[in-house]
């Protein structure tokens, strides 16, 4: 990949000194600057990331909320079992055959299955354009018009640099809330297949009870394929489509890991929120985490029970209840390590002292003296309309259920689709319309009915227990009406056409106009609840651009009293994080070793599922059959270990590498002890947890005897 | 103290191989063997135990089922606040205050509270009685006679050197399943008198959840000190009263203990089974651990439910529940151990290994050869009339309700008092007679009439549900009457006098026939039961008598195939055992440390029970006001600590002492990992877990101020 003619702000520039050792998710440009010699490293800050040759980089691959890297130059690429499971409980749906629980082995390449709903994204180039996207706002006074001026300015450079392309993907993203703005070129390969996937009981063995946890004992990986067009296109699944052949991909390390050796990630962490005020945690912890998990703990018992003695409605929930259970328990651990620590107090207690050091400095104090009470007037001013905020958003969220998402979106289009395309929000441009319409199929693969009407049930019952002051009015159709709410559902489900996926496709063909003629329940519902949602829509489009600029301001002042060398938090973009193998104590008098290994697989195997190892992994260490996988200390294959890399969600599938820059593992997760290290950094009890590398090639060679993998990665 | 005229059996002298490192209960007269010179101990076995000088040994005390040592030349005791739990909780219930929340410090002598129920025996001579017992049955054939022979003569000792002192304790203990005889002789103190026990946040600190666990933060003790009267007897309390001399004390460590020290515990272990066959485990796994985990939980329920929201209710039934899941706990752990390590399988193993080596040894072969099926015979013949003698042994248990033990009991000495006092059952002597009556008043500090009913319904629903064949016919005319169970109950604790002590009390003075005449409910109850229970008593008098003479056979083909030195199985008698401060693995990746701090109880602490430190432990960290009790490598207050002692229930409250004999903690519990150590010990897994003398000191001097008492024990 290339990063063109990079404009380095002042700000980034003048950042020079190291924050806390270890702590960071760099950028690829600030990897140079790291003096990773001094630390261990064996190759060069060059050699992980070049912009003018092929480098480590070049081997890692985006999987769209996960991360992944190329093992072989036949676009075999390794990820996360977690980061497949979407794919594989898809792909169980549709072929009525559990991959999830028995796993799926392609004894040659014509088995693989096509990874539904999966695309992979390789990194083509980078482009520092924040001097043209300030540009274009620089003459403007009002913040939420220059904000707007930026969004258009982003989706226009986007869209100029796509073309009318299907497998290119533009990203600008925004960095330092706003400082710096970079463009991501991604080649978008659609055409991904599923190789080689353990089953259940290993790849997600201690499922939701260890999820989070350390000792760890997953096997937490997946082998795909990605297939291109002959033409080198990253066109969609084709039986004439062939591997891609990527500029790079990694070495698997054949040397024993140990403690205390030097590791680095690259990957795609998804956000955090280290440069955050009081105020910010605060909202999240008890206007977010906290009634999200009361909401999360609502829905699951719902998929739990439905589920319940039906294996096919399992595996049509089985993504849900994944994504669910793994937020939550992310939720409850920041809700816990946020109390656990005293967290707002200490960071109001942080925000006194900096207010303490601005009235020290006449000219600061006049610059941002007052930054910190703004963003406070911000967050009151959401409270107000909490209530009803927080409901409306139901209705646009992941539960609530298959068919009202189809019947909201496809509504949203055809009003979108009424203006011109520079005047739409950015994400209904016509390409991602197309793109949504592919993905109509897929959505059916997760809908099972009495969820769906649960979920909107749900939803409808909270709005009509919302005070009188905060009612949406425009629910009142439902929720006063004769049938009551779930009367009106099940009417509604009886009558509506979305269950037929050619009716939604058709809906992308009609005006909103036609659509409201259908007299369609769950599309009126949708029609009835647009006004509002826009209203709310521009409403937060004002206090996001305020807020924005608002943290952009703290930032300035914690740089002004701190000085320090700042990375940008993350936002879905390839960083580079670096740190040893290194155990923990997690509390008092104990002490957390940084490899688990076979033997303990084996000690949590009960059998019973989500620690239902196959026999045959018992039977391989009865015979200490560990092919060359054995750690000679340990004299048992390691199943996962701990570093000290930075990373939060969005890394999950990322390649873990050693000091010369052999894949070493595959991270997976983070300690539950650290559950609030989106907001803090804390190098005592932070680790990355990851899969090691001795373990997948010990599944993949002595339990599934897939040997052609091995030969294919060299080894 | 002193052993006179120890005989030495051939089988004691010829075993001389040390079994494993570290383990064993040994007898005092086994210590010398030890060649603790060679193990890093500063002082001799003979400064441990002397039979002819003041040692180490004669500051240990018995409390009837804990341990304690004499601190300081006025009487003063440490043991376990467990050990005191069940004083505090009849004082508590005396006096209306609540000793066990709010914790008791005597300001001086005058303040200490006579600890209701609390005996202390200390051990004035052992001696080996072995040949004496045996001699009375060496012309018996019948394996049952001879044991009611040697049971007689055990009585026959035991009243002989007792006397009609009533502060004398005589106990002939039998070692190794009847091979040796060994007397105990105590002095008997019944005027024990609580001096400083810690609030149940420092004393219970934990409570139910972190019980059996590590990390442990218990400040598990309590002073209390023991009184005679002026002429030297160990008389019931009264005023005039002086503190006892004892013969030894312990000296406070006042140095700092470090992993790998090594430690050594005297204390009163109950009960081992480290001798037993597949058979027995087998049945204690499925005949007795299971079902009685099953039946904890069912009276624990009542407890709860009575207590909730009821503070009084919630005294009056502490020590009960406190009780019940501390035994559920042990009783869940064994189970869980022992499915875990395949251990009844295991010992099947074993066994098989044995029958192998004695197939192999033609004389062996025919004197053991059959040992193990006989012992298999036996047990199935208790299979048989399982399930009645299950129900019938409810009736006897703990979990009966105080009025109806009391019924019972006072039938039962009615009966045997009818008999000539050689002729009785042991427990049935005048003197022991006389000290059933010293308890009745205790006793109805325990009692709540809502308890009382609920545990007799239980057991006579448990009755109701026997099959037919196994049906306790006595019991019909409650079973089968129109009142119905409850209807019953309710007539008979209406009718009953049994809640007045006084009337309890008469009841000693009557025959059988004046109680049978009574027509009390709760009486007619006992006496309708009481053929029954003879006639079960009967029977497992011979089982009894034939197991113990089985067992001593297996243990005798056990030495003639591994030909080592043992020790006998804990039977409640003084033992010595030691071992090094060492940390354990308890699964893969966890190291466990062994200290844990103050810091550590304040991590722990919620404000909620059983994790309610009090404040003032808070403030005393913040002000590192520690005194001289702070450790140099922790750089905090030590709070307990592991090593590897090999003890079990009976040792709480032992003195835990450092090479040099001084005082450095007491033992208050084992780790859940090795809860079946029972049965076997594992020097990997089992650790005793006893709270750090600095954390003792620390508490005294710092949290209650109790200075006198650092003076009294010449700190």
């Amino acid at each position: 990949m290339k990063i063109k003619g990079i404009t380095i702000t002042l700000f980034s520039l003048a950042l020079v000194i190291v924050i806390k050792a270890e702590e960071g998710m760099w950028l690829l440009s600030q990897i140079k600057d790291l003096k990773l010699e001094q630390k261990g490293f064996q190759i060069s800050a060059d050699e992980i990331y070049n912009s003018d040759k092929t480098a480590i980089a070049d081997a890692i691959v985006w999987l769209g909320g996960c991360s992944a890297s190329f093992v072989s130059d036949d676009g075999l690429l390794l990820t996360n079992h977690h980061c497949a499971y979407g794919a594989l409980q898809r792909n169980s749906a549709k072929d009525s055959i559990d991959y999830i629980k028995n796993g799926f082995l392609a004894q040659e390449r014509s088995q693989e299955l096509p990874a539904i709903g999966q695309n992979a994204y390789v990194l083509e180039s980078v482009k520092d354009v924040t001097a043209e996207v300030i540009a274009i706002a620089k003459d403007l006074e009002d913040i939420a018009e220059k904000e707007k001026a930026i969004e258009q300015k982003i989706a226009q450079i986007e869209k100029a640099v796509e073309g009318d392309r299907e497998d290119l993907l533009c990203q600008v993203a925004t960095m330092y809330n706003g400082k710096q703005y970079i463009q991501y070129l991604f080649k978008k390969y659609q055409d991904v297949r599923i190789v080689f996937a353990p089953p259940e009981g290993i790849g997600k063995y201690g499922g939701e009870i260890d999820n989070w946890m350390w000792p760890r004992h997953t096997g937490d990986f997946t082998y795909l394929r990605v297939y291109q067009a002959s033409d080198g296109s990253g066109a969609k699944y084709s039986p004439d489509n062939i591997p891609v052949k990527p500029k790079n991909h990694l070495k698997i390390a054949q040397t024993d890991l140990k403690a205390g050796d030097m590791t680095f990630i690259l990957g795609f962490p998804g956000r955090t929120m280290r440069y955050r005020t009081s105020y910010s945690s605060n909202w999240n912890l008890n206007r977010n985490y906290i009634p999200s998990i009361k909401e999360f703990q609502e829905i699951l018992s719902v998929i739990e029970n439905l589920s319940r003695d039906n294996q096919d409605v399992a595996i049509k929930l089985a993504n849900f209840e994944a994504v669910f259970n793994n937020v939550m328990k992310n939720y409850q651990g920041n809700v816990d390590g946020m109390k656990k620590s005293n967290f707002i107090a200490k960071k109001r207690a942080f925000e006194q002292e900096l207010l303490n050091y601005l009235k020290s400095k006449p000219k600061l104090q006049k610059k941002y003296g007052d930054v910190l009470n703004q963003i406070g007037t911000q967050y009151a001013l959401i409270e107000k309309s909490y209530d009803y905020d927080w409901t409306l958003d139901t209705f646009q969220g992941y539960g609530i259920g298959v068919l009202y998402r189809l019947a909201s979106k496809a509504y949203d289009v055809a009003r979108e689709r009424a203006k011109p395309e520079a005047d739409r929000k950015p994400e209904f441009s016509e390409k991602k319309v197309r793109e949504s319409i592919g993905r109509i199929d897929d959505a059916y693969l997760g809908f099972y009915e009495p969820f769906d009407k649960a979920m909107l049930k749900r939803a409808l019952t909270k709005a009509a227990a919302l005070p009188e002051e905060q009612r949406i009015a425009e629910l009142d159709y439902i929720i006063k009406s004769d049938l009551g709410i779930e009367g009106w559902i099940e009417a509604a489900f009886q009558k509506t056409g979305l269950k037929d996926a050619a009716y939604v496709k058709a809906l992308y063909e009609k005006s909103a106009e036609e659509i409201e003629a259908l007299g369609d329940p769950l599309l009126d519902l949708a029609i009835r609840l647009y006004e509002p949602s826009e209203r709310k829509y521009e409403r937060d489009k004002v206090w996001n651009a305020k807020i924005k600029n608002l943290r952009g301001e703290y930032i300035d002042a914690l740089y002004a009293w701190k000085g320090k060398k700042l990375y940008p938090d993350a936002n879905g973009t390839m960083r580079f994080t670096y740190g040893a193998v290194r155990g923990y104590s997690p509390a008092d008098a104990i002490f957390y070793q940084p490899f688990t290994t076979l033997k303990g697989v084996l000690e949590k195997s009960t059998d019973i599922e989500p620690f239902d190892a196959p026999a045959k992994l018992a039977e391989l260490h009865q015979k200490k059959d560990f092919g060359k996988w054995v750690d000679p200390e340990l004299n048992d294959v390691p199943a996962c270990f701990l570093c000290l890399g930075d990373i939060t969600g969005g890394n999950s599938g990322s390649a873990v590498m050693n000091a010369r820059g052999e894949l070493i593992g595959l991270a997976f997760d983070g300690n539950y002890e650290a559950m609030t290290s989106d907001w803090l950094y804390d190098p005592e009890i932070q680790r990355t947890i990851a899969v090691d590398i001795r373990y997948v090639m010990f599944i993949t060679e002595k339990f599934a005897g897939a040997d052609y993998l091995l030969k294919e990665m060299g080894l």
